[in-house]
């Protein structure tokens, strides 16, 4: 059976987010000053091959833990569809 | 009131995504080899003072138009909480 995974991929709460720091101001600029803490990660979609959910859903933590996140600084919320 | 959006900008459907083929590449390396047709996108969390969660979504929807996500690439789905 064919399952869409969707993985969402965010940087950890206590760590620094420059990039979302980067953003803020830039919103800042455009107008939009109630904007904070603005955290910006990966969305990962993909199609997988699997006999059920719960398979697809192991193959998907194994992905992020060896291949799509790093666990030092990410944590992620895997999704089957 | 204080609303916590999650913006998903993912490239479009009929766009290569080069850096998809080389996870899905990376994923067959790691033996997931039922893998199709990977997609890597941004997610963006944000939190914004509004009056109501209409005007939370036109400010974000503001924000992905001018700012975050490039119209001839990327679509965007803004859900506000």
């Amino acid at each position: 059976m064919k399952f869409i995974v969707n993985i969402e991929i965010m940087p950890n709460k206590e760590l620094l987010d420059p990039q979302g720091k980067a953003v803020t101001l830039g919103l800042k600029n455009l107008g939009l000053n109630t904007v904070e803490n603005v955290r910006i990660g990966k969305h990962i979609s993909f199609e997988i091959e699997a006999e059920n959910a719960e398979k697809a859903k192991d193959a998907a933590e194994i992905a992020c833990k060896k291949l799509l996140a790093n666990p030092i600084m990410e944590s992620f919320i895997i999704q089957v569809d």
